[in-house]
């Protein structure tokens, strides 16, 4: 919010597949859009305005400088016949961004030899070469086009144009708001496919429209699985209409013993919309067979004795774990998965599978491929903790490694691998020694600390083949409200939404100053983020 | 949340009708509780490490330098029997900021000579002279004693306490939090009865568990008075069951045309009761003659045409009013009146009356002074905006003083000023010229105008004894979601929490260094507030 010198620095240019920035012509993979009404004259090479950093840091960024797109009352946004509802609801979150009310905000469609000047130009087409999520965005004084071969890629393209405006496009009822995106060409796409934030609203749940804002601000940092950790010792959050005692009894308490609390299949489902729409999946996970004792003191049949233990609101692990031996004890995971699965589009069930002390290893072995059937059996992936990669695994299964593990093995056996390693991407580390929340098993994790790391070189043996991606879990067993949950996430969710979008070189120097232009950023989202000493903030 | 060396600051010692600090005994005016294990040895002159910075500042404080009480979990919170419900559940509020359900925490009803060493011994007396918001409290290597005359006196003791206590008081699930009071004596009492926020949650609509979040973070700076603004020419905000089209008409948008909202008559209950609980009255305003477009849209017959505006979404003033010469108008009024009246336990209306242009002087007199016998038929006492203290008023009605008024003549006739002056108190002014949010009209407003002034000195003929006390108005035409009002209230808030309740003394370098040492406590709340130039924040 302070007034200062907007300093140039240099952005590194990406070796990417894409183009070599800053050493030869702009890159021309897309067809220009037919009628642009002026040629983009790119210098190079080129530096960017501070004022200008986009986190992640895209493939390249070429802006002119003193050129600009003016955002108006007359800005029109355009999309061409034809170009589909999902391609219209694109546009018109465009528009909200804007601050206009869609009903009565200027947006036309248009046959493509038609565009009128001043507009922001969406359009789909084949011929991109940039993947399911990369994008095209030229900017010019006179318009804004941004080409995507899907919807994610004009979405991310859309993120990428907020991040270029000034910070008063998150205040959309502001005053004088001088809305001006730097012309220019930005060409960009991920570097790993699974950008992943997962929340713990077991350990302490977490209401919905906390969650709802959390998607927003991942959408805003190209972040794109939302998982949930649904079910631990302490608290089951989730509504299973087959097995209503689960948050009946299980979801009425949480750590420390308040009054918990869980979502209904409506809610669930209805966030999942919510987060689809922001190209956001949400990715349930049902932890067993251990971490189950909110489950197994719901239904005694899920217990080996046939009792079931007291709630629990404690924060030790391992202790518990569900009945392998017994056949209703699959019958409740089919139920679970079955019903979960019809809630959300996600093509992947995660099943947990972690810190099982109370089994032997062929137990809980056959505990997990017989799960896996079940997951499959509904049409899934199955997802699991690294603890799941010595059992006989489907290549496509996946494995989240979190500490030394065989995930190796997976990969060995064309399996694919998301990367968590808990001493980089585990937000509820403590930043430095007077950090109040959170804990420090695995050390402190600063900004440059979830910063400063290759996921495809760090397991052996698990190479940038086998990496489906990065993702940061936040464990909730000091977190109250949604303000501590945000302390942790952020700014270190940045740095790994970074690691798992952008290219492997990594200048923690350029990612602080870019960072710090961030800050205002995320005070203006309402974002309580940690204002580590790593970073010059504004 | 970063460690720093705790200088050790002078706090001047108020000039109070209490006692002087430092320069004489420990005042005696209260009992000293029978029980009490060890004597209050308090060294004179004392100083106070910031880290213990009180806001506002306590008319006495003396604490003694490394003595402490330490809260651990067989501290128990102890009440007198027949001490009454209204101190068991001040007691109850004290082991939830302790982070203890109260289901399960020790706590204990005791005879006054049974006190169990390492309390929080809670008690009313009526040998106070405290007032009825005014408290003593003693603390002690053994024990914590909290002394008021009534239960307002023990909340303020409390948050006396909290604010005492370490900033991990405020998240109770953290691990190995140090929970330690320092030992001393604080004697308190403010200077005024009237310490007020204004919220307009008509020109944006705020959701009610954002309102109750804010009353949450009035009680630590006591505060006492919500007045929340409800209608305006952009939104009717509250429920009235005889005239409905207003919430369903007139509360169906906003500023920039979003949805807008309302709040039902049992949300609106439900909120009054959580206030009181707080200590903290909400004060219902409806806004008339003028201001009131969207009643004006919602009902033909309250314009004196007969016929009903279109809603309005933008932001010019004065151009509406209610159609005075006709009685429907006062059934209206009465109407309105009556039902919100029997939703909280003010026992003051707020009826606007400000910049109205579509009036002459005697039809505007006319109406204030009919609608003031209107509220005073429901028992409540009017408050109104400046402008309506040329009418005839009853000297227990308030004028609330916000620009150039004749609020000296109703201090004249014997009533009662709130201050209001839009130069120090308006909340929605930006901090400086790099504020995105807010107006500038009456000034840049950054924490040292709203904290350097005398209530008393503000109006000529308004001294002392007319002032009821003061109050901070945000409006919101450009705010947006709760994180907006935030930034804008906080920490400014605090100024004006500190000018109402403590003594007139003005030494804004202390103040700025116990707000700087109240930034870490504002993050663990979760308060989006503006990190001023001028504060040494930690």
């Amino acid at each position: 919010m302070r007034s200062r010198h907007h300093a140039l620095i240099t952005v590194a240019c990406a070796a990417s597949m894409l183009t070599a920035c800053g050493t030869g012509p702009v890159p021309t993979t897309l067809p220009t859009p037919a009628p642009a009404p002026a040629t983009v004259s790119v210098p190079a090479p080129t530096r960017i305005a501070i004022a200008h950093a986009i986190i992640p840091r895209p493939a390249s960024v070429m802006l002119v400088e003193g050129s600009i797109f003016v955002v108006d009352t007359t800005t029109m946004v355009v999309v061409a016949p034809g170009a589909g509802a999902e391609v219209e609801r694109i546009a018109t979150y465009v528009l909200t961004l804007l601050g206009r009310p869609p009903a009565t905000a200027p947006r036309r469609l248009v046959a493509a030899d038609t565009i009128p000047a001043r507009s922001i130009y969406l359009r789909l087409s084949d011929e991109s070469t940039l993947g399911d999520e990369g994008y095209r965005l030229d900017v010019t004084p006179s318009l804004v086009t941004i080409t995507a071969r899907r919807p994610a890629g004009l979405f991310y393209a859309v993120q990428t144009m907020r991040q270029l405006l000034p910070v008063s496009i998150e205040h959309p009822a502001a005053r004088n708001r001088a809305l001006r995106i730097p012309a220019g060409v930005v060409i960009d796409a991920p570097r790993y496919a699974w950008r992943g934030s997962m929340f713990d609203v077991a350990r302490h749940f977490l209401p919905l429209d906390d969650l709802r804002r959390h998607v927003d601000r991942m959408a805003l940092y190209k972040l794109n699985r939302l998982h949930l950790h649904l079910s631990d010792d302490q608290g089951w959050r989730v509504e299973i209409k087959s097995w209503p005692a689960l948050t009946q009894v299980g979801g009425s308490t949480q750590v420390g013993g308040g009054a918990g609390g869980w979502y209904t299949q409506e809610q669930f489902a209805e966030l999942a919309r919510y987060a689809a729409e922001r190209y956001v999946t949400i990715v349930p996970e049902i932890d067993m067979p251990g971490h189950t004792n909110a489950a197994l003191a719901s239904y005694a049949g899920l217990n080996c004795g046939g009792v079931t233990p007291p709630l629990y609101t404690g924060t030790r692990v391992g202790f518990s774990t569900l009945c392998v031996a017994s056949d209703s004890t699959y019958r409740f995971v089919d139920d679970v998965v079955r019903e979960l699965a019809a809630l959300t589009p996600s093509p992947w069930f995660h099943i947990g599978g972690d810190e099982v002390e109370k089994l032997t290893h062929d137990e809980y072995r056959a505990f997990i491929e017989r799960v896996q059937g079940i997951v499959r059996s509904h049409g899934r992936r199955m997802i699991g903790w690294g603890e799941i990669a010595p059992a006989t695994l489907d290549s496509g299964t996946i494995v989240q490694h979190w500490k030394t593990d065989s995930s190796a093995v997976h990969a060995a056996r064309g399996g694919k691998v998301i990367l968590s390693p808990n001493k980089r991407a585990y937000l509820d580390m403590k930043y430095d020694s007077s950090t109040i929340l959170g804990l420090r098993w695995a050390g402190l994790i600063d900004v440059r600390d979830a910063y400063d790391w290759n996921p495809a070189e760090q397991i052996p043996g698990v190479e940038e083949r086998s990496v489906m991606g990065v993702e940061a879990p936040l464990w909730a067993e000091t977190l109250v409200k949604a303000e501590d949950w945000e302390f942790m996430a952020f700014p270190r969710l940045l740095a790994i939404a970074e690691v798992g979008w952008s290219t492997p070189e990594r200048d923690f120097e350029a990612f602080r100053q870019r960072l710090a232009a961030h800050g205002p950023r995320l005070a203006a989202l309402g974002v309580n983020f940690f204002r580590s000493s790593q970073v010059p903030w504004w």
